[in-house]
């Protein structure tokens, strides 16, 4: 993959031909899945609640895959009046930018009763997942996960017997309409912190605790018996771990077990050991934990949350040493995970993690553009919003990648968006002087094979003495982690701190309260995707935005993800 | 408008002819409305509750023409994720098929963030409703009525001082969400009966009530406050009266006033003098009414449940003598209506409805085909349906229309459904002794200017003793109510008993337990026409069917309702 990275003009052209090379070798495999997506009972957390599931199931059947396949995932649209998209998170869509399954920007949301084919190719090895992408369903429960073994005769650099695997969730009794409905309010309704933490979709509610909403919880309900992993002393386990949460950072650790972190979004890090290890939405990592404690007994797994002051109580689930029984309960209370509000711990746990020095794809040395995007939170019209450089991002009706393919007009604000803000002048420590902001749904469009720094400016929200933890996901793409930095970051003095030398590359960053993430990647995969914070309400608020690159090299669209707004300009006039 | 009655081949043209001349006539006017829908909270009886919208307001604005205008409404979908449609219950879109707002018949559903015009000539005077036909989506709030007023100079059977609107509903605290995953799932989960009844917007739940989910309820909001129709004493009111209920049949009337009812679905009719009015689902009426009573006091209007066993509160507004305070509560109990179960009393009411003696419109004298419809409650793999001779329909995903008119294949099932039952045989008196039913998307396919008449036959469900009453509603036509009977139709003896002297014409009837409704239609209307029993559930659980007629007439559709399904096959190649 050397050409990609060090990449000339011809680096897309070659990155196509190892794909085909990967696809048209014995051991590619056509890996098909019918997701059939409708509203159900489930009870998570002991509570009763509808729940966007996948063929019955929240989270949904996981895709297993290896290298170089192709997944087909045909999605069956079973609600009744809503629409809905998929995302396959991680997966960088080479060459099929129409199955990135992001509305609006992708494609047309699946409507009721239809069908929708997925049909992309993974070409890495590693650990990803899925989710809706279409308005809040992601929190409503449509979401699982996307394990890629390595290719037949590759070997990772680090060893284990068994592969699990555990996707975290928060959890909320409102529906996703309540709590869309309150964003969308004035004055700005907050659906609040999670009533659960969930493991492998179960978690437990104190039934005794008053509810949001009325409804039915029954502790004895099959749903909510916690998710147990059997393990057999002595053996060594992968524990693939990943975060779909819709707002919380969380802390996840098995008790009286260290973990050692060998993969994170898909790229082997350099190994390093942990008590517990902070995830964020939309992340994704491998540990490797020994069954070597006292085998006698059962132990929690758990999972807190951080960077926000909790309310909701420790999720947890049992790491079962065999042969004792799976559902007794461990002697102990459930760790309480460490302090929420210790950004140190987690500022370093994120400098922590570089490319593991046998799998160091090095960045380009320079980039070709630089946008620092500042975080805020702003009022637009009396609307709570979140913006980039004042600027709170609406999704368009008519998905970009249509609209800039076929060049359909009126669809989005042509207009660029601002590269920058006064960094100069602008106080990131401080409540904003001016919380206005404007609406739009204008792009950042790059030159092909260019490469492009983005650098993330926390600040301070619109209360006091708060900045918020942001996941900030990119589509299609890794990028290279080249710095986190604490306060405002300051071009002439910081990209000197630059990690250009074993940065790991990841799909999903966080940005800490006041500090500054900075990120590399290539403009080389030709498509438009979406770059924003994971956590559903504030990409629903408007933090994110949109990259295009090579847009005109993109292959003949599906008509399968047209059909709505202005792409109905293109059914045939001959009618 | 003889020539469309008694009509020849010409018909049709000869309506469009007219219709044109209406529209160039110098009173025509174009009525131009824009509709927002979006959620919003709203306590229409005192509860909050997430309800859809327009512009903020449930019901909607009222739509206010004359005879002959175009309305142009322009629908902006506002919800996050939920298509929508809007049906114009009582307009026979001639001409326009393709505005008539029923998703899966004549349109595809209008996505979020889009805008769809919906153009359409209100052909004849008189009292209609609009309504989402989507989903259950009426059940959450979208619905409103339209008045059309008499051309200039044209001069109404009756007269009255002033004109008053009301709208009746059914109203639950459960989200249609929930209602909707109860009738699908095994076992059949019903939401039971309403919470409250709304007069214009407006109920009263007893808040001290357990209720069927938590929530705030408040008896100060001033969104239950109840709707108030101030009449100044010795003036005469037509009050205009349409239900949009989900389930109930209702009974509505104003305390110590008797009414004549002189209008029906549009219709004039030959006044007769009720002291309450039966009204079902898709029903409008106007009824005249003096304020003729002692002025010193308000007085009650009232709505009750009937033909199911009540279990929700009589809904009430105030008819306010001016000038006594408007909020004066009435010194008397509100009426609690008829006794629910007196299926006569009903039964008089339909045969009493005539058509008025200057504006008869006899039907045609024969029919050239007759279809007789049995309406049973079935079991389809577990799942409690409604079927129409053993037939439970099913909505495609490609609206009719468009896949009748460009020949889109696959998008329904093209053999023709039962045209009877065997009538000969079966037990409508007793549960069915085979409950099985197949569901299919079959559709009735009529000879162009043909007549058709529709005999519906009740039976009972699947508990013992019970036949329940469905009000039936067609599209894009009126039809003449030829005859109500108790029992089994048999067609050797009962189309003897036919009114074909002046029989009312209707788009909505009633289907009384245990008995049989005829009706008569010319298949003069170019285009797709959903007919079916319109309380929500059971259309949803199968109960309807689609006449196709002409459609090969109809005129070029606009793009607009296209894009969704098969029609997506009309996108042009040359992308």
């Amino acid at each position: 993959m050397a050409a990609v990275l060090h990449g000339s003009r011809r680096s897309f052209l070659v990155t196509l031909l190892l794909l085909l090379a990967i696809a048209l070798s014995a051991e590619a495999k056509i890996r098909h899945y019918r997701f059939h997506v409708a509203y159900q009972y489930k009870s998570p957390d002991c509570f009763q609640k509808l729940s966007v599931t996948i063929n019955g199931q929240s989270p949904g059947p996981t895709i297993i895959a290896g290298q170089g396949d192709t997944v087909v995932v045909e999605v069956n649209n079973g609600l009744l009046t809503e629409n809905t998209a998929i995302h396959w998170h991680g997966i960088r869509q080479i060459g099929t930018p129409w199955s990135d399954g992001t509305e609006g920007i992708t494609q047309c949301p699946i409507a009721p009763g239809e069908t929708f084919v997925y049909k992309f190719v993974v070409d890495r090895p590693g650990t990803y997942i899925y989710h809706a992408h279409y308005g809040m369903q992601r929190s409503a429960g449509l979401y699982g996960m996307i394990k890629v073994a390595v290719a037949e005769g590759a070997v990772e650099p680090f060893s284990y017997d068994y592969d699990r695997s555990i996707i975290v969730n928060d959890w909320w009794h409102k529906s996703t309409y309540d709590q869309a409905a309150g964003l969308s309010s004035i004055p700005f309704v907050f659906v609040g912190e999670p009533q659960s933490l969930l493991i492998n979709g179960r978690g437990r509610f104190n039934c005794s605790m008053p509810s949001t909403t009325g409804g039915v919880c029954n502790l004895t309900n099959p749903d909510c018996s916690p998710s147990v992993f059997t393990v057999v002393p002595g053996k060594t386990y992968r524990f693939r771990i990943a975060s779909v949460t819709s707002l919380s950072a969380l802390n996840f650790g098995f008790e009286g077990h260290n973990m050692t972190v060998v993969e994170a979004d898909g790229h082997y890090v350099k190994p390093f050991v942990v008590e517990n290890l902070n995830l964020y939405s939309g992340e994704t990592y491998s540990v490797i934990v020994k069954a070597d404690q006292d085998p006698s007994r059962n132990y929690w797994a758990s999972v807190n949350v951080v960077a926000r002051k909790p309310s909701t109580a420790t999720g947890t689930a049992i790491l079962n040493y065999y042969p004792n029984h799976p559902s007794k309960l461990p002697p102990t209370t459930p760790p309480a995970g460490p302090q929420w509000d210790d950004t140190i711990v987690r500022f370093n746990q994120s400098t922590a993690i570089r490319a593991h020095p046998d799998h160091v794809e090095p960045p380009p040395p320079t980039s070709d553009r630089t946008i620092i995007l500042l975080n805020t939170q702003n009022r637009i019209d009396g609307h709570t919003r979140w913006a980039l450089n004042n600027v709170s991002f609406t999704l368009p009706h008519t998905p970009y990648l249509i609209a800039l393919k076929h060049k359909l007009k009126h669809v989005f604000d042509s207009n660029p968006p601002p590269e920058s803000y006064d960094y100069g002048s602008y106080d990131i420590q401080s409540i904003p002087s001016n919380p206005n902001a404007t609406s739009s749904s204008s792009i950042y469009r790059l030159d092909f094979d260019s490469t492009v720094d983005v650098i993330l400016q926390n600040a301070n929200t619109l209360n006091p003495n708060n900045s918020e933890t942001h996941p900030w996901h990119l589509h299609g793409h890794d990028f290279w982690v080249l710095g986190y930095g604490t306060g405002k970051f300051d071009p002439s003095v910081d990209v000197a701190s630059f990690n250009l030398v074993d940065p790991i590359q990841k799909n999903t960053v966080p940005l800490h309260p006041y500090g500054w993430t900075a990120l590399r990647f290539r403009a080389d995969n030709p498509g438009v995707w979406a770059f924003h914070c994971h956590i559903e309400s504030h990409f629903f608020m408007g933090m994110g935005m949109v990259f295009e690159e090579g847009v005109e090299k993109v292959g003949r669209l599906p008509r399968s993800i047209m059909g709505c707004g202005e792409s109905k300009r293109l059914i045939t006039k001959n009618l």
